[in-house]
């Protein structure tokens, strides 16, 4: 027990309760603490044992954490607890904020290499096992194009959007990939696809009281950005359904690189994933990193760095001859 | 041209001459010679400008090589023509007798270790990419079963084992992996699949002139190791339907990853290939990894290494920075 892998958690939302079950699946990581800003009373871990800190006091906890599993969200949270842990901790979070990633990168980067730590950022599927995905299919064949597809699966960032509608009581949203643009990619096509092409928006909305259903649909499938580019369709639904049916976060998507090498012959290559719950599974990947992100660490690594930079074998608690001889 | 990785190619067949032209389709490589056992005036390459080589002359191309990819058989030539490449040069290769993969890596280490070079072996889909996969999906998913099907493609090993057949002239085998055994592992059964169940086999036989068909295919069907565990379908055909619909060699597989989450859902990965050309596209998995072999030598790397080695930002040819914001 004693030389495991101290892991702690920062935020403890749906990714933080997936990061602490996901620990508990390993034989070589254990939860040393979770840290957080609501008052730690009223925070319940799934293992009771398991100490709930306030954040202001992670300082304390230098010596007694090897790496922080930062799991706030990309907006709020990360900017700027980031780099703060960072200069006092290893970390590894999922930063999501496509367009950011450059800042966000130098940023965490200037703090890990001031503070000789390391910090691994936008872990988890996309970014992350999709993006390495699309490294090396890109790398193995470069005369091609790579597709990214998302879903079936709900969309955390258009459930919100929905719900700030005037009308609205409560939503969620599924992001629908278009079966005839993955047929077209697949069958080697490589065609240019546009937004409304690639993917389709479902709506199930639960209107507040006394408001106009045609109105509410209106104004969702024309909002910019969120719903304006894809064909959308809305449905209305009880409360007791949304409940009922729409409880659960499920997720997945496909990257597909289609392309040919030097004699001319078609090659294809396709990663995807089928998540019945996106932060159990997001958390997961967090998780597997963090044993990497150690043991980079202890080898001499500082300063941020990506999936891009973990050789896969650091994301296995199995040593290097055991994996040879039973997966490669 | 001058700071280009400088690649030899040991062994002109099928996978050296896709090295060749996947040497082409790269902007930092450089194909610097080609080396034969054959007389070097009777092998041509794609390119009429590259020096073709005797292997026995290796030795004095030390200073002009940073690469050897040794595209022989994991049979006859690797064993032997391995550890004496790696002793001169820093080597790529696709060594694929899974059950011999320990005493390879050994022999290799051994060699690297002492002349300071890096030997990269066991490079390819399977082993190789496929084994990436199975790496990484159990890292993330302890709790689970990973499933590799092969196919629809072109054995050469059986294809060889079936024209040792008396009576059979000329012929080629393809291995077809189950539609249900597939969906039993996709739907998330986790089953436990007997040789049988997962794959079948289809030979396509030109007789031998006199040979007697019933015969031919019970010696096929009943063959131990290579068809006698399997559902294995036999067709005689002319040698020009052969000729004509059987001279490539297509190839893929599916490696599929059926788990659950610490929270008891059920999460899928999957990671699948679909080749028109099994050996075009080995040589451009080998041609990636040539890359990442130049650059980890040169930050001090030595001895023998896998796939589960490399960190995916060193197979591709674009800068770090780049990566991250186009990719990530």
């Amino acid at each position: 027990m004693s030389d495991r892998i101290r892991v702690g958690i920062v935020g403890y939302g749906n990714l933080g309760r997936g990061a602490e079950q996901a620990i508990a699946l390993t034989q070589d990581l254990r939860l040393a603490a979770v840290f957080t800003r609501r008052d730690p009373a009223g925070v319940a871990c799934v293992d009771p044992g398991v100490p709930v800190i306030a954040l202001d006091e992670a300082a304390q906890w230098r010596d007694r954490i090897d790496v922080m599993l930062l799991c706030g969200g990309s907006r709020q949270d990360l900017p700027e607890q980031g780099p703060r842990m960072a200069s006092m901790f290893t970390t590894v979070d999922s930063f999501d904020t496509h367009a950011r990633i450059p800042g966000y990168f130098a940023a965490m980067d200037q703090a890990a290499r001031a503070a000789g730590t390391l910090a691994m950022i936008s872990i988890g599927w996309d970014p992350g096992l999709f993006s390495v995905n699309r490294l090396l299919a890109e790398s193995i064949l470069p005369r091609g194009s790579t597709h990214t597809f998302w879903g079936k699966g709900l969309s955390q960032g258009h459930s919100d959007a929905l719900r700030r509608v005037p009308g609205v009581r409560a939503g969620v949203q599924y992001t629908i990939p278009s079966a005839e643009a993955m047929r077209r990619v697949r069958a080697g096509e490589r065609p240019e696809l546009s937004t409304r092409e690639k993917h389709t928006r479902e709506c199930h909305v639960v209107l507040a009281e006394g408001a106009d259903p045609e109105a509410v649909r209106q104004a969702i499938v024309t909002m910019p950005d969120y719903f304006a580019d894809y064909d959308t369709t809305v449905h209305f639904i009880t409360a007791e359904a949304l409940a009922r049916d729409h409880a659960a976060m499920p997720h997945g998507g496909f990257v597909i690189r289609s392309g040919e090498t030097g004699d001319g012959t078609g090659q294809l290559l396709e990663f995807s994933l089928r998540l019945d719950s996106n932060p159990a599974f997001t958390a997961s990947v967090l998780v597997a990193y963090a044993r990497a992100a150690h043991r980079m660490r202890r080898q001499g690594a500082v300063g941020a760095c990506t999936a891009f930079d973990v050789a896969p074998a650091l994301l296995s608690p199995r040593d290097p001859a055991q994996l040879r001889r039973d997966l490669l």
